[in-house]
């Protein structure tokens, strides 16, 4: 840390903060440091090319993010609009720093949401049988120079093979307090369990089913006269706040991903 | 529910408040009526013998509780004393409106505890092999008049032919945010999966281990940072007030056992 | 209770719910019952003609609400656009059971969003000096038939002739967890006060201002690090459930107003 | 802060932990800085003799905490024994890393709850007469090595004076979400308010009554049916937790004072 410190003070950074999180089990240290720098742009180049001498004597795994440049987001839905729409308006409302370069979907209806926020719609069917053409499309039109793919109730599991072109940057909305009520409709299940609080999870899409680094998660009582049908409509406000809270974390370069965890420095 | 209210009307009851509840799955219907009856001791014979009319006719499952009566408690635990000394401490401070006949461990710690209390103590231990003999000496010590068994943190596995003697009777406090980690060392497990929010569970003891009906549940925020041994520290707070609220709704007869579910009057 | 109980019997009015309250203070019961009758339009009048001499004898205020009635609702706003886009999407949603007749504002900037859900927007400039006569406009587009007056960030402070038109029909959303920070600026307030949870408020509209019945609150919790701009943020989500729940319970008729109370029968 | 931290690199200190915040209004800059250092019994005294230069140069206000040196902490009571007894119960079960030096109470009724965890106890009476007579003895008792008073229920208002002795060093649990009813009797307050939620304040104790640099603060959903007494019942669940984390904050030295702020760095 001292070693880092001192490269970027000597290259004029003023460090405005600085957290720290060294993982008891692995041994692993975590540092997250956001500086100033004048004239940035002209030396980042710099910054980057002399990084990798201190990096290797100190065996870091290393990122520079300029925080005045928007990631570019593509945002995947289905059927269920409330996800998406709460993005779209926290963006507008400049709530989250981005860009929002597409929305795909597997149905058509959410083009009218999209089109409100003058964002592209991409209506790609996904068919049990075609799958990997439908993820090869999605791919495609995605190109190279997407940040950040969020599945806002996109309710189709996606191949391995995608989610390695995107690693730890998928963020999915499950709609449930994982590892609790994992899988498919978890409403129903928590209904059925008699629950007394339900919640939703936003988290890291890996190989895992719904088992990736959980972000962040929140709750919301429930009682027995609510039926399934009442869970979703409370469920949905949670869901929303939840993903909507993990993208900006993201967006902000505060999630590090330590094994199956996340390291999130506020 | 117009039948038993003019029942009630017709005995000279007056009554307080009234909540039902009708399960759409079963179509069954729930109702806790609660009455103020002048000379209630000696009406209430009257109000049992003759009740069964009204409750053959409809087919209701019924029961009369006397709200003045305080219902006797017993406290199993093992080492962990925070639930025991909560509930002891809301007891004292009359928050729990019960008697609290006595205090079951398989450890000699808990006795100072219980002592302080003037709660009668009494050391059983549990050997694995030994199991069904502790039982029985707990049965025997526990005798006819025991109304509600708590496990406050009680470690141990009882036997299925333990639960069926106090069915819907004992209140289980489970260190997790069921279902989500039920088993063992659920905050063990908790970190492991590096959950952001954790919780405790109050549950009647059935046959199917931690998958009882749930009464209540509430949950915390941790982060990254706490270890197993915060998890357990910040937990500590939730089950025993988890385990506290459950106990009072007991107490004052507004839970109602809907199959696996609690049906809950406030 | 009885007689109303058997007056609903008699007609053949099937309880599907029934809630009580006493206030301890006054005395004053309060009682909320929920039932089918088929062919109900033709037999309403009946109910509601010979109710008087039940009501007369015991002295009860009372009102009939046809549960299958859209209450019509008028939404005013200024600036901020959060509230209105979550009422206008919950609605649409179904999880609001109404009719939005208008939209009212002091702005033309929200015309955009009232069109995209295809609500009639009435742009009705308030200067100081012209209140009285810009409320004369608002009450007359509104004419007779708006059931519920929604203040969703509406940042004009009303005459009391004006709220006397609409008397426990007004509802409001502070920016605050009423009673504190009370009155304009209230992130501002809590910022300079230093406190560790904001929060929002749902209240009736009375005469006093930020005064009347509160009906729903909800807070969020904060740190130093967050900015009078991170508080309103932060404020926004709760402002919005706030309000919704609010509503979503006016609209079910589950709040009695009692005194500066509300008495909510969920 | 490159200064500071090369200065502890330079005297072979671990740097642990790093935390920072820079108030934007003043500008004043905060840091917290844990660190590991062999031999530290006899390096500490070199470290803090050599720090002035640096701190000179930088207009630094510092402080050098050992986090190994238990604080000795005095505990005031009045009646009320449950934040006293939750305090306790913590500091017994090693969740308070401190030595209790006594409790201090104008009462005799706490005297039971001090002794069965063997903590001295000192009846202080005060009299409205004599109030400042009754500081001097309760500062006597104290001597010169107190470092952290807490007034766990403590129902008298203390001196400037009084006050003036200990800066940033009076933890007062306030039931109430403050800045909501301050001053006396908060939950009849809440409760002729109507408010849906209650909490509690714990905070710093300045010459404002009520108005210290708020710690920590919680809250608990109430209903109407809630009496002034359940609104006491449940409140005293929060402040004792509320105060317990306070309290432990200020153990490990999470805590700075920012004007009528705190800085809290977990």
């Amino acid at each position: 840390m001292a070693a880092v410190s001192k490269y970027l003070f000597d290259h004029n950074a003023n460090i405005v903060q600085s957290d720290q999180y060294t993982d008891p089990a692995t041994n692993m240290f975590f540092n997250r440091i956001e500086f100033d720098l004048d004239d940035l742009e002209h030396k980042l180049q710099e910054l980057k090319e002399q990084f990798p001498v201190i990096a290797q004597k100190f065996q870091i795994n290393w990122e520079f993010h300029v925080a005045s440049r928007k990631k570019k987001l593509a945002i995947f839905v289905s059927r269920e609009d409330h996800c998406l729409t709460e993005l779209l308006w926290q963006w507008k409302r400049g709530d989250l720093y981005a860009e929002i370069s597409m929305v795909i979907s597997n149905h058509e209806s959410m083009k009218t949401v999209a089109d409100s926020f003058n964002i592209p719609y991409h209506y790609i069917p996904v068919s049990p049988d075609q799958k990997i053409h439908s993820e090869e499309r999605q791919v495609d039109v995605m190109g190279n120079d997407i940040d950040l793919v969020i599945f806002a109730r996109y309710m189709q599991i996606v191949s391995d093979s995608f989610i390695q072109k995107y690693p730890n940057r998928i963020i999915n909305i499950h709609h449930s307090f994982l590892p609790a009520f994992a899988g498919g409709k978890p409403y129903s299940q928590a209904y059925k369990r008699g629950v007394k609080i339900i919640g939703a999870t936003a988290h890291y899409v890996n190989a895992d089913l719904d088992g990736g680094p959980i972000i962040e998660q929140d709750v919301e009582r429930v009682t027995h006269r609510d039926s399934v049908a009442d869970l979703m409509r409370i469920g949905r406000h949670t869901e929303k706040m939840v993903l909507g809270k993990a993208v900006k974390l993201h967006l902000e370069d505060r999630i590090l991903v330590d094994g199956n965890k996340t390291v999130i420095f506020r």
